[in-house]
């Protein structure tokens, strides 16, 4: 019968298992690959796709592309049921659940972020994880700069010119980087905002930036960075987030609207519910890459604890969840598993890292390859000969090198596209005192208090006399939209540290007029709350 | 006292004024633009942008960048008051109201898009005025392609595959032509789908294609676009849209999943609250440009109504609304602020068509130039040369040729970037007889109902027999999601033609969680609905 191999992801580890696979099985394996995206995103090129270095179309490759003769469905993963051999999944937009069975499993799902230990976090920050991510970057830094460039409140100006990345590993390191790097080279379109206006900080936990290097390195990418004038605040986490406050572990308060987070890398969700074992998190694997108790279910890269060798215990015992790595890794499966297939003895995986390369922005990076260290426009030169080489694909090799000329020869685009909607119904968090909104400003949406309390302040409706109400969690301000207010009338701040919920204008006004409870309750809480009468419908 | 010109719109009409005014008036002029974007787009590339053959970031150019000396404003505008010389709006983000004064105020606003009187339309079509619409074209092209290749049920594959555009004038055939030719350059990624399956349509009222041409130019469109398997259809309206069905004036009813309408022009809601003199929707302006009964307030481009004689009358006597004038009237517009300004005489606008160009996709146009009229392969040419040449920007020129020099030598991406995110409360229409949802399916919003009437089939709580039920307007179904349920357990189709609003599950499980009204009102209609005990906040 026709063995299927079933791979779910398709990142560097689910890619290159997936092409390994193919080189290596007969034909008539038929192997099958489930990603949500239908391209395959080469992760070391985001933060340039952020900075607009590159053009996001040009930075990925579609996976149908890359994998002939394997089956590409592009679907969210529901479950897994490891006893039917059965993965349940939703393709596209289909709301019709497919199951789609297999003979033997390759798991190879990455991380996620999760940021919910910081409170507000989650819900104010933005990640680099994904391609989106970065494109959302790139326009949110834009828009920051036209906003500082016209608005008249010189605190709202001061933070929106600030721009903090928590997280000084590689991810953040790049990040940072070409994010000043963009930032400086737009400036000249910005004739409000003065360079010394600008503030850019990494905040890392550690005391030392690109702990994967050696201290000489991360002190050289350190002091690089800083004469860019980056801010680095090392042995500093992060406590709580707002929409315009990050505050840190030490009680720095760092006024800013603009917080990228490369921290909190945890399983998805379809990971840690997999009928699997898991140490930390992550799929715990033999040293053949299988999982324990499980012949037909196989994990690699991110979302694997990958043993080095036998009775490993150590952090440096496992394998890193780097894309060197990753694609290694994809190798040794591939022989395993047509060993497993052929019957024949498989190999324990070992790999040694070749070395490890980060770019500064700004002409500038850091390597150590082989033992040796490099430092500056050679090691950055070098970091983008390694990823282009690496990058798979040829147009998008071609791609990528055609980007980076014309970005050398000319100027940065300053063009904002949209790419990012937040969510209707979203969660904001604000500090005890902090303003919510004000009286005259534009109305957009309707709020619930979820915790903590407000105070709001408005006009009694016959004496115009100032009215001052508490509201805590479980009730709402922000109503007069249903009788067609396009302004606020009241004013409100946070007595305490608060967490609300708020529905957008348009949706709160669509679901208000056609849901008769709303209607009934809203009409019952105009009259009595503030005595006016108000029939639905009419605005 | 320094002059202040502030001109609204950032299209053809209002960038070429302001460039115009910049070259002509004194460097204590104060000129300032506002526009909803941060670029300006070339509208006649995007359909080349929908169809992937130029990356949206490479077809448009930052406005600062080509309005040196000028201030630019990212905004959106609020309310025009031309007693107090104020125009109100609100900044990018901010909600916070900008009123900015102005002497002289140059409105160049263009059109927008009303499909509203064809039930439907506005809620299932989709639009080609504006980068964003461009990007979400593709993104939507190649998600019903995704789809296409890996549903098992033939009617929807069959409504996947069939695209239709609305409209036969320039936008129309360009977006059409172009859409096939990525379509048929994408299908070899999809091993499912077989070219006889994609059916592309046009569809439109008039008896010819591109009524803008000679006859006979529209007819060698016609044949061309046909020779590629566009099916074009004549002397044929719209009468309404669903989710999966257009239905024409004719009755005929074509299963599609994708509806672009390129009709419909109408002037923006500001245009329209304009205290200014409006025929047919657009501003009443005289031969020197300004603003019937109003000396410091101009308007040109396609919201303007031009006359280009004295008591002009048919349609010919007034300018067209296309690019080529839209620059004219710029040029005009600014020689004669410059003469009102140094009090001299004014001259009357007048321009002559040099003629007219339309790409057909494929290598293919048709051109009528100085009289000449061109088709084939050499009008095509002639297309790219003429738009190049007057796109503006030196650097977007080199990126829209690098553009097209890849597109020639390598295939078409089929990356799925997103673009855009549907309302997170959003009206649909059904037909008597349509499923809604079906038991088994994903659990994806919760309905209510607005007009019409569906009947749900759902298990009784106790005895799991069918129980059947007639769902009307203010009525809702969907709700269980309350109680954690991902999946349906009823059936819904609709018993008459219908709307409803559905809102998006997450945003309707953060509303019923936070907001006690509906937490309450939902613990009760379980209760004595379906006799389900649910706590709120228990799932």
């Amino acid at each position: 019968m026709t063995q299927r191999i079933l791979i779910l992801g398709g990142g560097f580890a689910g890619l290159f298992a997936a092409r390994e696979l193919r080189k290596r099985l007969p034909l008539d394996v038929r192997i099958e690959l489930i990603n949500a995206e239908n391209y395959f995103v080469f992760q070391p090129l985001l933060p340039e796709v952020a900075a607009g270095a590159i053009t996001a179309l040009h930075a990925v490759t579609p996976l149908r592309r890359l994998l002939k003769g394997i089956k590409v469905r592009k679907a969210r993963i529901q479950e897994v049921d490891t006893t039917r051999r059965v993965v349940t999944i939703f393709q596209g937009v289909q709301r019709r659940p497919t199951e789609v069975g297999y003979d033997h499993l390759v798991v190879a799902l990455g991380q996620e972020t999760d940021l919910s230990r910081m409170p507000g976090l989650a819900d104010h920050a933005l990640t680099m994880k994904t391609l989106e991510d970065a494109r959302r970057l790139r326009a949110h830094v834009i828009e920051r700069l036209e906003h500082a460039d016209i608005t008249q409140l010189p605190e709202v100006k001061r933070e929106a010119l600030t721009f903090c990345v928590i997280g000084a590993g590689f991810s953040g390191v790049e990040t940072v980087g070409e994010m000043k790097e963009m930032i400086d080279r737009s400036l000249k379109y910005y004739p409000n905002v003065w360079p010394e206006e600008v503030r850019v900080v990494v905040v890392e936990y550690a005391q030392n930036v690109l702990g994967e290097l050696t201290a000489k390195l991360g002190r050289y990418a350190a002091a690089q960075l800083e004469k860019r004038g980056i801010e680095i605040l090392l042995g500093r986490g992060v406590q709580s987030a707002t929409g315009t406050r990050l505050i840190l572990s030490d009680g720095t308060e760092i006024p800013t609207r603009t917080i990228v987070a490369t921290i909190g890398n945890a399983p998805s969700r379809v990971v840690q519910d997999m009928p699997l074992e898991h140490v930390h998190g992550r799929i715990k694997v033999t040293r053949d890459l299988r999982c324990e108790g499980h012949d037909d279910v196989w994990s690699l890269g991110d979302c694997a604890l990958i043993p080095m060798k036998d009775g490993a215990t150590e952090r440096s015992d496992f394998a890193p969840p780097t894309a060197q790595f990753a694609v290694r890794e994809a190798r040794a499966l591939a022989e395993n598993m047509a060993a497993a297939l052929a019957g024949k003895p498989m190999k324990p995986f070992r790999y040694k890292s070749q070395g490890a390369l980060a770019s500064l922005g700004a002409r500038r990076g850091v390597a150590e390859v082989w033992g040796f260290k490099l430092s500056g426009f050679p090691a950055w030169l070098l970091w983008r000969a390694y990823y282009v080489a690496f990058l798979p694909g040829f147009q998008t090799k071609v791609n990528v090198l055609l980007n980076w000329v014309m970005d050398a020869v000319s100027p940065r685009s300053t063009v904002q596209l949209r790419s990012y909607t937040p969510p209707a119904a979203r969660y904001v968090h604000y500090r005890a005192g902090d303003r919510v909104f004000e009286a005259g400003t534009r109305a957009d949406g309707f709020y619930t208090v979820i915790e903590g309390a407000v105070e709001l302040t408005y006009p009694d409706t016959h004496t115009g006399e100032p009215v001052t109400k508490r509201v805590t969690a479980g009730q709402h301000f922000g109503e007069r939209m249903v009788l067609g207010q396009e302004r606020r009338s009241g004013t409100v701040h946070a007595l305490e540290d608060t967490k609300v919920l708020v529905l957008d204008r348009e949706e709160f006004l669509k679901i208000a007029d056609a849901f008769p409870v709303m209607r009934g309750y809203f009409q019952g809480y105009m009259k009595q709350t503030y005595d006016i009468d108000w029939t639905p419908g009419q605005r």
